[in-house]
C-alpha cells in the first residue's frame, strides 16, 4: 500500500463544480478547472501524485472513500455543504484507514451559525480554513509533511 | 437570457412521485400526474412555459439547479424532507441567479417540531405554504408577476 | 352564510399603516393606500368583495376576527409583529370557523432569528411569504381558489 | 377597604367572549353570560359581590387592575392567551395590593409546549386550571376563604 | 363502581407527613393530622366519604392509584417532589379511569425553575394551586362538583 | 423638521401611571406627576421643549411614534413590560427617523431572567437603566447631546 | 398483496457494504456478505423469503421503498447515518403502507450524543439495538410473528 | 457461574401490573400473567429457565439486581417510566456483570418528548422497542443466542 | 437536643451496598462493610458517635431524615443516583433542621453529563467529592469542626 | 470617607487605549486620550474630582477596584470585553461599597449575540449603553447627582 | 521529587485577598491572613509543610502552577471566580502531575446559575466546597491523606 | 508600512511554554523552544522574518497585538485556552489590520465540548487546526501565499 510518492486524492464536495460564478463574494473567481491545473502544478513541483474529482452526489463520494485506502496515502476533502449535515460522510471517513484533511475556502465560523458545526471536523486528522485558494495549497503542504513523517520515522 | 414568455422550472423534490397515495389525510389525493397536468393547463393559460420534473436524488437536484440559468427565468421547488437537512441545497440556490419560490402543500408549520426548521426558507424569493395543490398554483400565479415586473420595469 | 361571489376580509396589522415610508429596502416604497388600490382592483376584476382595514391595536383584529363568520367567506391577515407575539391572535383565528391565509410582504425567514417562529403560522390555512405587494396578490387569488373548490364540490 | 362581604372582581381576557362557540371541544358549550349568570348565582348564595367584566384589550385589563384595589377585595383572572405573553399584565399583577387568583378553564399544562410557560402564575396567590366551569366556581370558593381568613385572624 | 355519594381518595406524596414543622413560611404551620381533620369536617358537611393517606414510597403510591378504581369515584393527590420526577406516577394516573385532581399548597410557578415543570399536571383533570390548606378543601369542592356532573348529566 | 431648541418626546409605557404606589423597593416613592414635574424644570434650565404622556396602551404608542417625525427631534421611551414582549415596538421604532433613547428605573438585568432579553435594546440610539429618577435626568441630558452634536457638525 | 410466506425486504444503508473492516471494535469483523448468508439461512429455516440490498445512495433506498408494497410484506432496514439525518427516509417510510423493523448493529444510545436522535424511529413499527448480528436476527424473528399475527387474526 | 441452559431474569417495572387494563390503545389487552405465560411457554419450547418478576418499587428492583449474577445468565427489563427518571436503575445495571436486554411494548419514539431520553439504553447490550408482547418474545430469542455465543465461543 | 459528643448520622444511598464490587476503577475495592469500620474507628479517635446505615429505597431514606433531628447533630448523605434525580429528597433535607455534609466517592464533574446536576448540593450545608474512601473521612472531619464551632460560639 | 466635591475613578478597559483607530464605524474617530481631556474639562466644570486609567490586564483592574474604595466617591467602568467574561471583574465591583455605573460606547444589544450577556450589569448601579463619547458624559452627570443625592439626604 | 513531609502549595485565585471585607454574609469575617495562619498551625500540627500565596492575575496563577511539580507534592487551590470561566487554569492543572483539591468556602452550588458550571472540577482530583473555613482544613486534612496513601502503598 | 520579505508575528498563549511536557498524548513530545527553532528555520528557507513569543498573560498578548501593526505584516496566533473565552483578545484582533492565522496542535473539533466554541475563528483570515507541529508548518506557509498575493495583485 506503500509507494515512492505520495499519492492524495482531493475530493470536491457538491456545489464545487461552480466555482468561479458562485457566490464570488466568499468564494473568489477562480474555477474548478483552474484551481485543479494549479494544484497539480503544486503537486508536480512537490513530487505528489495528485487525483481530483467533484461530485454532487454523497453516494458517489461516499464509495470513493471505500475504494480509496489501496489507490491513495492520504485524502483531502471539501465537503461543502455535507459537512454540515451528513453523519453517513462522517462515518465513512471515520471507516477509512487514510488521514484526512478538511478543507474549506470561506471562514465558516464567520458565516451563518448552523455552519458552526461539523459532523466531519471531529473525525479528521486536521482542517485548513478560511484561505480561499489558499487553504487547498497548504493542505497539500500538510499532506506532503504527513507523509514523509510516516515516511521517515 | 430573456425571452418571449416566462420560463419556469418546477422542482419536485423526494417523495413527491408517490403524491396521491402517501397520507392521503395530509398530501391530498391528486397523482403528481394529475398536479402537473393541472400545472400545465394554467402555464399555458397564463402563456407561460413550464418545465417540470422530480427526483429522489439530491444529486440531481443540484445539476438540475446548476444548469438552469440559461434555460429559465424562474424556478419553483417543493424540496419536500430536504426542506430541513439540506445544506447543499440551500448552497445551490444561493448559488444562482434566478429567483425561487418555494412551495409546501401541507402547512409544515403545524406537523412536527423539526419541519419548522427550514435551510431553504432564508435564500428563496418568498414561500407559498400549506394550501395543497393551490399553493402550486399561486406560486405559479407569482413565477408570472415576477416575471412581468422584471419585464416592465 | 353563503354568497353569489367571494366576500374577503384583508387585516393589517400593527405598522401597517406606516407602508412607503417604513425601512423601504425591507418593505418597498408603495404605500398602504396604494396597496389597498391595486387590491381592489383585482378583486373586481376577480369578481371578488374585498373589505380591508388596518389596525394597530391587538384588541381591535380580535374584536373584527370575532365579527368575521357572518360577513365574509375568506380572511388574509398580515399580523406584522403580533405574529411572533401574540397567543390572543392565535387563540382568536383558532376559534374562526373561516378559513385564514398569512401574508407577510419580507422574507420572514431571512431576517431576525425570533421572526423565524410565529404563532400565527400553524393555524392557518396557508402562508404566502416574501413576495412584497405580489404576497398580497397572490394570497387574493388563493381565496379565489378556495372558495371555488367550496362551491364547486 | 374592607367591606361587610367580600366584593370579587372577575376579569375575563381576550376571546372569552367567544365561549360557547370557540373551540367547544376544549372550552365546552356554555357561553359567556350564562357562565356569568351562574357565577352571580354561586356569589348571592355564598353572600359575594361579584363585579364580572371581558375584554379583548389588554391596556383596558391594566386599566381595570389599577382602578381595583379601592373597589374590591379579592380579583379573579382568567388572562387568556395574554397568560402566556403580557409581562405588562403580570407587572400590574405585581403592583396590586390585591390577592389574584388565576383561571384557566382548559389543563393548560395538556396543550401546546407555549402554554406550559407563565408569566402570571409566580405573582398570584395561586391557580385553579383544568376543570371547565367548575375551574371558577372553586376560584369563587376559594376567594371566599381568603376574604374569611383575613377578616377572622 | 357508582355510589350515593362520591368517594373520594385523597394521596399525599413524600414528606407531607413532616407538615407544620417543614418550612412553615412556604408551606403554613398546620401539622397533616390537622389537615386531615378540617377536610373530613368539610367531606361530612358536603356528605363525601373521604379517605387519606401520606406515603414517601413512590411504590406505595403506585399500588394505591393501582387499587383505587374499583372504591373510589375521585382522586385528589399532592405528589410532592415526585410532581418534578416520577414519570411512574405519571404513568399510573394515566392508566387509571379516575379523574384526578392535583393539588400544590405552594405556588410551584413561584419557587426554583425546576419545579415549573410537571410530569404530572398534564395527565390530571386539573389543578388547584398556590391557596396552602384551601387548596385542598377546594379541591374537594370540585370534585363533589365533578361528581355531581357525572350524576346529572 | 429642525428646530431652535430640541423638541423631545417622553413615552412612558405600560404601568407607569402607578409609579410610587408600584413595587417602591424597586421603583421608588416618587409619582409620575412629580417625575414629569422634575423633567420639565430639567428641560426648561436646558432648554429644551418637553412632551411627556403615558399609555397602558401598545397601541396608542404606537401612535404615538407614527405621528412623532414631524413634531419631535428626540425621543424618550420607558417602555415597561413591553420592552420584553413587543416586536410591534420594536418595528414602529425602526421604521422612526428619529433617535430614541431606551429608559429604565430599574436594573432590568438584576432581576427576573426575561427581563434580560429585550426588543427594543437593538434599535434605539442607546439606554439608560437603572439609576431610578436619575435614568430620565441623564436621559434628558443625552438627548439634548445629540440635538447638540447634530447642530453643530 | 398477500402471500404464503412473509416476504421480507432488508435494506442496509449507507457504509455498511463495509462491515467486517469498518471500526471492528463497533461493528464487529463479519463481512456484510458472510452477515447476507447468515440471515438468509434463517429464512429459509424460518420458511420466509427473503430480499437484501444495500445503498450508499438515499435515492435508491426512496426507491426501493417507493416499490416495495407490491412485492413484500415486512420490511427491515439499518439506515447507518441516515437515521439521525434523513426528513425523506421517514416521509418515504411514512408514506409506506408496509411495517418497518428498525435495525442498528451497535448500541446507538452509548455512542455520540447526534446519534441518540433519530428520525426513523418515531415512525417504524419497532426497533431493534445494540446486539450485533442478532439485531439482524431477532428483527428477522419479529418480522415472521408480525406476519403471523395478521394471518392468524 | 455457568449452568446447562440459559437462566434468563425478566424485570417488569413499575405498572406493568395493570397490563391488559392500562391505555389498551398503548399496550395492548394482553394481561402480565398471560404474557408471562406466554414467555415460559416459549422459554420452554427453547429450553430456557425463565424467572419473572414484577415490581413497582425501585428499590426493590435495585435488590434484585445486586442478588442476580449468582442466580442467572441474562436479564431483561422492562424499566417503564424509570426509564427515564433513574440514575440509581442505571447505576445498578453498571454495576452488574450480567447482559441486560432493555424491553419496552411500545413506541417510546412515538410518544411524548420526555420518553426519548433513556437513562438505560446507553448500558444495556441491547433493545428491543415497539414490538408489543413480541418485544418480550424476540428479547427472549436474543438472550438464547447471547448465551449460546458466550458458550460455543 | 445537644449532646456531650457529635451524634453523626451516616446515609449510604442506593447500590452503595455493593461498593468493592461495583465498578472498581470508579469507586475502588474498599467494601462497605470495611467503610464503615473504618469510619467508626477515625469517629471513636475523634470522640464521635457514628450510626450509618444504607438503604436502596428513597422512601426509607426520607424516613431516617425526618427522625433524625431528635438523635443526632450532623447528618452525612451520599445520595448515589438519587443526587441527580430526588426533588423529594432534596425537600427533605431542606426541611430538616440539622447540618447535611454531601459526599461522593467518585469526581461526578468529571463523568457523564447528567452527574454534573444535583439537586442535592444546593440545600447542604458542604460537599467533599472525588476523593474515593478519603470524601468521607474529611467529611467526618468536618462534621467534628461543624459540631466544634457550634459549642464553642 | 467623604469629601467635599464628588471622587470619580473612570476605568477603561481592555482594548480601550486604542480609541480612534480601532473599528471607528463602531467606536468613532476620538482617541483615548481627547475622550479623557473632554471628561476631565466636564469633572471641572461640574465641580468633580476625576481618576482616569486604562489597562489590559484583568488583574491590574481588580486590583484598582480594591483599592477604590478609600479614595474614591463613584466609580465609572467600561469593561470592555470583559463584560462578557469576567466573573472576577464581576466579584470585585460586588466586593466593592462603592456605586459603579457601566459604560458602552457601542450599542452592545445590536451587535453579536454574546455581548448581549453581562457579567457586570447584573451589580452595577445602573449602565449607560450605545451613545458613543455621550456615553461616558451622562454617566458622569449620573455620577454627580447619586453623590448630591447621598449628601443631600 | 518526594520529601519526608508533604509540601503543600495553597493558591489563593482573585479577589481572595478581600476576604472579612468581601460580601462577609457570603465569606465569612476572617481576613486571609488570618485564614494562612490558621492554615499554618494546623499544617505544623500535622507534619505538613505549607507554601500560601495569593493573586489577582490568571498569569501569574498559571506560571506558579508550571513551577509547582519540582517543590510541591500537593497542591491546593481556590480559583475564585476563574473556576468559571477560565480554560487556562483548567489546561494548566490538566498538564501537571499534581493532584490538585479545589476548594471554595461558599456552597456555589446555592447562588447563581453560572457558578454551577466549573472548567476545573473535571480535572481535580476532588473538591470541597460550602464550608467557610473549614472547606480549607479539611482539604488539608485530604491533602494529608493523600500523600499518605501515596508513601505507604 | 510594507518591508522586502514579509514579517510575521507568532504569538503562543498560555501553557504553551510547557510543550514536550504537557500531555504528550494530545500535543506531542517537542518542546516549545524545538518547535521555535524548526519554525526559524523554515522561515528562513521561505526568506521571512519571524519574531516568536509565548506568554500566559491575555493583557500582554493584547499589548503584543495593539503594537504589531507598526512591526508586521502577518500574525500567527495560538490562543491556547484563550480561544474559548476571551472577548478580549477577539476585539484585539478585530482592532488589527493585520492578517491573523489562528493555529491549533490538537483537533480541537474532537475533545471537549466547549472546546468547539471559539471567539477567535469567525475575526482570523483562516484557521489551521488538528496536525501537530505541522499545524505552524502549513500556517507559516499559509502567511507567505497571503504576503505574496497582496505585492503581487
Amino acid at each position: 500500500m506503500s509507494s515512492l510518492r505520495p499519492r492524495v486524492l482531493v475530493l470536491h464536495g457538491p456545489n464545487l463544480d461552480r466555482l468561479g460564478t458562485r457566490e464570488p463574494a466568499i468564494y473568489g473567481t477562480m474555477t474548478l478547472v483552474a484551481l485543479n491545473e494549479r494544484l497539480q502544478q503544486r503537486a508536480t513541483a512537490w513530487n505528489m501524485a495528485l487525483t481530483l474529482c467533484q461530485s454532487n452526489s454523497e453516494a458517489e463520494i461516499l464509495d470513493r472513500i471505500a475504494g480509496a485506502p489501496s489507490k491513495y496515502d492520504v485524502a483531502m476533502i471539501n465537503p461543502g455543504g455535507l459537512t454540515h449535515t451528513s453523519v453517513a460522510l462522517r462515518d465513512a471517513i471515520c471507516a477509512s484507514p487514510l488521514p484526512f484533511i478538511e478543507v474549506h475556502m470561506s471562514n465558516i465560523a464567520a458565516r451563518e451559525p448552523f455552519r458552526r458545526h461539523s459532523y466531519i471536523a471531529p473525525v479528521v486528522a486536521g482542517s485548513v480554513v478560511g484561505l480561499g485558494v489558499i487553504s487547498y495549497e497548504v493542505a497539500l503542504c500538510a499532506a506532503r509533511q504527513i507523509w514523509d513523517n510516516r515516511h521517515v520515522a
